[in-house]
């Protein structure tokens, strides 16, 4: 293998050749990092289903699997850190995929000089908000680089969750007429790291919405609700998860702007700072994607758990324009919803 | 929750504040870290069997988890990379609880500006080494770190493995009166990545023993071989891996040093360059404590596996000194293994 032993960080001759910050943003960039180098190296049909987590069958028992690593800066921010968010990220991709969430590994990436007392912060973290969504950290690791080759903390979190229903809750299931529901309000965790990054006070400070979304689903799975599609809205916010969706689905989801509620200060922020809360990153929201027929009884079960307690319907799925996302404005005007290239915010999970 | 909303790399006034290399090297302090921070933080038994991974029954089905981060500077090293290392190693981990691994994820931290050429090429060799194990990569994360807060690029695997047997594989099983055997010469990946760094030439490239054990154990369960430990010799190398299983066991292990063999260009450079074999990282070489009475055949099926062609047996599990690995020397004198501190090269792997 006539391979360099050295790595350089060379000048960017062409910058076509180099991975930039956008290419980690969930947007437009990152696909295309995904389809022209991840998805052809590895060739599985999990990884090609696009889906948050791996539904996979070992002997009689339908598993999901999954992973995410968290960069985010800072550390600590209104309502969590990255230990609340490594631990609910993963549990949360895990329902996404129907599954009931048993156990976490946390792999950790400190920097040399990172002091104890922020990684004990991190740890307890971790601890308080897997105890509280009864999934165990079972196994995990630590490595230590040099002062300067990483930034404090880096923390990988992967999952088990075992599927307990017959139901295939994927992306490819969605089917026209279904009904959109959303779990709550957007925007918020997006605007809370970027006002502790860029020092910005607001009135009341706004928090991250960082939460389990597990009980929600399974609330859902218990009363047999039908379930096609579901999505956490992380990375790129409501309007990146509704194309991914819709993409992948190849069919057209239309969503009313009157029904998705941002939070005043949320929208404040947005607009002074030129954000569009479609696209910011939230960390305790999520779409469900239920027959018609089952959407009011859908909503009601979501409206009963408190971290999903403003569910409102706010869209239908449609045969055509495939593989679009439109919203229709409170005046009746429509526009095509696109994929941004990047994310508004770097590192903001 | 009043915690402060930036990290900051302070001035160590106390060092016994921070983290340092030395924590991540799989010795003594990387053993206090995990004492006093991490076991008290998450109390699973999981974790506290301090083994390679977890083993979880779910449902009728009893798994292996875990999980690895792979921080390896250079990326790219005679006779392997990242990628390798990371589906290697996640794959021996899984093969250590007595499991036949069937997925791994990998998740990447990629600092901006690596080139593509890198990335392609880590891929490549992860989809490489896990096509040849026979391990599909089913599920992963992307995210991208501003240039200067991290090293070009980290890799984090986790693996699930099935256990298809009844025999619990752990240092706890471990029993006086059983057979050492260790699979091959060791310290070879220590030396292959110390002469990279540093830039040595020796008469002939040193490479890697990088390889997947999973094989070769998967043999002896497959022929009713009774195995009470196994251990993949990675930081922290042979002797800090026998001290784990000493302390974990609290049991003597008594090995003779004639039968550990190193190969004389490896030797050469730990002469030159002052580090000793024993602790050296490897990335394909374990051990296996059997019983006395299975000893001969385990042997001869470990020999049948070509990364395993070279195995002997080095010692033998006795009642006393507890907790303590000892070392006969070629004139029969005998000195007690200590653990290091840290790892005599850190970001081994």
């Amino acid at each position: 293998m006539a391979k360099p032993f050295t790595i350089t960080c060379p000048v960017p001759v062409n910058p076509a050749d180099f991975v930039t910050l956008a290419h980690g943003g969930g947007g437009r960039l990152m696909h295309q990092l995904l389809e022209q180098f991840v998805l052809p190296a590895f060739r599985s049909e999990e990884l090609e289903a696009r889906h948050d987590g791996a539904v996979l069958k070992v002997g009689q028992t339908r598993l999901a699997f999954t992973t995410d690593s968290y960069v985010v800066a800072p550390l600590f921010f209104p309502g969590g850190d990255i230990g609340t968010l490594a631990v609910n990220g993963t549990i949360n991709d895990l329902a996404m995929c129907g599954a009931r969430p048993l156990v976490l590994s946390t792999a950790f990436i400190i920097e040399e000089g990172l002091p104890f007392e922020t990684l004990k912060g991190v740890l307890d973290s971790i601890a308080k908000t897997s105890r509280e969504a009864g999934v165990k950290v079972v196994t995990g690791d630590t490595k230590v680089v040099d002062r300067g080759k990483g930034d404090g903390l880096f923390v990988n979190t992967a999952g088990i969750g075992v599927i307990e229903h017959q139901q295939f809750i994927a992306p490819t299931s969605v089917r026209a007429g279904d009904a959109v529901l959303l779990s709550g309000d957007v925007g918020r965790h997006g605007v809370a790291i970027m006002a502790v990054r860029e020092g910005l006070e607001f009135e009341s400070t706004i928090q991250t919405d960082c939460a389990t979304l597990a009980a929600s689903v399974q609330a859902m799975l218990d009363a047999n609700i039908e379930i096609h599609c579901l999505r956490d809205l992380t990375r790129g916010g409501l309007a990146t998860g509704l194309i991914e969706i819709a993409e992948s689905s190849r069919l057209h989801i239309n969503i009313a702007e009157a029904e998705i509620v941002v939070e005043e200060n949320v929208r404040g922020a947005c607009e002074i700072l030129g954000l569009d809360p479609l696209y910011l990153a939230n960390e305790g929201r999520f779409v469900a994607m239920v027959p018609e027929k089952q959407a009011e009884r859908a909503l009601d079960i979501m409206r009963s758990c408190s971290v999903s307690s403003h569910a409102r319907r706010i869209g239908t799925v449609t045969e055509a324009p495939a593989s679009l996302v439109t919203v229709e404005s409170c005046i009746g005007t429509r526009r095509i919803l696109d994929m941004h290239s990047g994310e508004q915010l770097p590192r903001i999970c």
